[in-house]
């Protein structure tokens, strides 16, 4: 797996846990040697694991929370260091959110996350070729 | 100067180019040898050196850009990568930012910024002390 794909990975895992709703996959995205930060959008900023981990037990212990998606990340490679700027999809409207991850052991894991409002919106997806029919 | 430093240094700079409609002391700012991409708020993101330096030649040509300065900045040391979460104060406003910096050469450059919406802010200033009156 290429360091490109590794740290897409780590991103999908990131919408994976928030989709699902699962904590216990949320908490193992984040990281345990570094210092992170959440900026919510729209909420004041959170500082450290345990205030980070608090607010995810909140939002992913309401059952109303997002149907969250990535879409069209776009990844910068900074050595041990990836940043993933992506659109967010949730109920056909987009916020942009940038998500940062430090190389720690053999995976990706997160340091800092922020959502936030934006005007852009990612290119429509292709529609799944038909099969043709023939005659 | 500690790396700390040298982190709040770079984002006193960023700030203190944008107050100031430096595009020159701007384009110093960010990083030569990394992709970068900066989300303004509400704008779509922006991808790439030329594209990113074309947003703040718009932005620091208008008379009109806030006078913009970081408050309660929040530094996060990843090695060669540093993030600064800070409050930026326009007008009695505040907006929310992540800066990420590339330790590049002797000195720190900015590889992402994005600004947006917080129902948070810093806490108030302490008043100068007044010199108290010896009667």
């Amino acid at each position: 797996m290429s360091v490109r794909d590794a740290v897409l990975f780590a991103n999908e895992a990131f919408y994976r846990a928030f989709a699902d709703r699962d904590l216990k996959a949320m908490d193992a995205v984040w990281s345990t040697r570094f210092d992170v930060a959440c900026l919510h959008p729209g909420w004041q900023p959170l500082f450290g694991r345990a205030v980070v981990m608090e607010s995810w037990s909140n939002i992913l212990g309401n059952p109303q929370s997002p149907k969250i998606r990535p879409r069209e990340p776009h990844v910068q490679l900074l050595g041990d260091t990836a940043i993933v700027v992506c659109y967010e999809e949730i109920d056909g409207s987009f916020l942009l959110a940038s998500n940062v991850y430090v190389h720690e052991g053999q995976i990706w894991k997160m340091v800092l996350h922020q959502g936030g409002a934006t005007a852009g919106a990612p290119a429509p997806e292709e529609a799944p070729e038909r099969p043709r029919r023939v005659n």
